[in-house]
């Protein structure tokens, strides 16, 4: 299902021989070639499980893995994160410059929205305007941007658990919905209940992704991570890990975990892709 | 109109009471209080050329108003143009910190798009549809982002007229379009012929805007412009006043001015509000 994703994102990324060549290469270079495609693998069992045929999957499903693609572009920046290692490569700011880089995340997220409306599989206006109007909420103030809006100010602050919450929520909760509600409306007419089970379930990975990142981040080393580790700690930022402990935190991942599994409770062998992801996002490396 | 303008855009930016209320404030710092909407008076001439309400052209203008304030504001950060001035007052990096003005420029752009997907008084959603479609296009890397990109990419090095013109289409004529072509498009069914005329009056318009931008550029004071003057010289950057001189560049932007004006000669009294908006983008100071 990766593979199929990185075909979608290929075949919906402008080639970079078109002009400009430069900012088409780094988006390329963002959005393609890595990652665990988590979001993307969320719509698709989402979607199968609400009886969409993939094809329809794959448009809503690529343009949440661009904006979560912009959104690291974005937050590796040197007035972000400043980081200089994603998905184990160099950030692209460090390849095409801070400015090229400002200028590939702007792009992506246009591109989101951009290949929504414009899917010639999704017959449907008023289904593709209730997905553009759920990735636009998910990405903005009361979503992702808001989140990191919450993050860097957060900074040397210690927060509550409640408060870390809601940063989360926002931060990484909010497009990892969305990516399950996309993939719920590649259907036509989904069932409502197994709209409110997904809906109820990707709350809870989402949840349970972040506590499995900040476990990540305490144990791993960068080479298994991808990506420069023990930075939460160095940048004095609250993490489950920091507020609860590495052992409550685990403890945490399971009963999120659980919740998720609840959720499908009512569902058969069509939601075994969703418990299958659920199990991937809790147990990727404890 | 201006002031209409203001209130829709203040009816539809989150309120600072709202969290991240840091986020929400500098998301009203860079879209409310200045500018010459020049963008949101066309879409207005345009949706009434073709027999909009103006209450329906309403949030079309605001959310090209909203493009373009996310694009100020991440073009004025350091890695890009890092100026210090922006219609009279500091940008909002200035005021904000680099990080949370990315940020204001990210969730500005969703919220482009989320305010015209929910828009209650379009009620065809085709109609919207195809907005959210011109809109992404004209902000992504064909159309704004790629002419920023070109913009960068060419500091230093001397542009050709053409160069300079596809930069130009791109980075601020593929916005001014939109505008158009939103303002007509909130009309329910536009006639055709008058929508080509508005796309052709708007290609128009939107390069002399330009043109006169780089006059006013040459010869005004950062007092009268509202922001840091003779940069374009300093900063080495092709202008049509560098390529041309001045006193050619004040013959294209006459010229430029007089093909808006025939793209409209088939039509009356209809179409005062698009003369006088050329008018006044071309005689803007001189």
């Amino acid at each position: 299902m990766q593979t199929r994703m990185e075909l979608v994102l290929d075949a919906h990324l402008p080639a970079t021989a078109i002009m400009p060549t430069r900012l088409h290469e780094g988006m390329r270079y963002a959005a393609l070639g890595g990652g665990k495609r988590v979001r993307a693998l969320l719509s698709y069992a989402a979607g199968e499980f609400c009886g969409a045929p993939l094809e329809h999957i794959d448009v809503p499903a690529a343009s949440v893995e661009m904006i979560h693609a912009f959104s690291l572009v974005h937050d590796d920046l040197p007035c972000m994160d400043d980081d200089d290692l994603r998905r184990g490569k160099p950030t692209t700011h460090k390849v095409y410059g801070d400015a090229m880089a400002l200028l590939v995340g702007d792009a992506l997220q246009s591109l989101a929205f951009q290949i929504i409306s414009q899917d010639k599989l999704l017959n449907n206006a008023t289904q593709k305007l209730q997905m553009l109007h759920i990735l636009a909420l998910a990405s903005g103030s009361r979503g992702m941007a808001g989140g990191q809006a919450i993050d860097i100010e957060s900074i040397g602050i210690p927060l509550t658990r409640e408060e870390l919450e809601q940063m989360h929520i926002h931060k990484t909760g909010a497009l990892i919905r969305a990516a399950a509600l996309l993939g719920a409306y590649s259907a036509d007419a989904p069932d409502e209940e197994k709209v409110k089970a997904i809906d109820h379930f990707a709350k809870a990975i989402g949840l349970a992704f972040q506590v499995v990142d900040d476990i990540l981040d305490a144990e791993a080393d960068t080479q298994t991570l991808g990506k420069t580790a023990g930075k939460d700690a160095r940048n004095n930022k609250s993490t489950y890990v920091t507020i609860l402990g590495l052992s409550a935190a685990k403890q945490l991942a399971s009963e999120l975990h659980a919740n998720a599994m609840a959720a499908l409770s009512f569902y058969g062998r069509e939601a075994d892709c969703l418990r299958q992801l659920a199990n991937f996002i809790t147990q990727r490396s404890f």
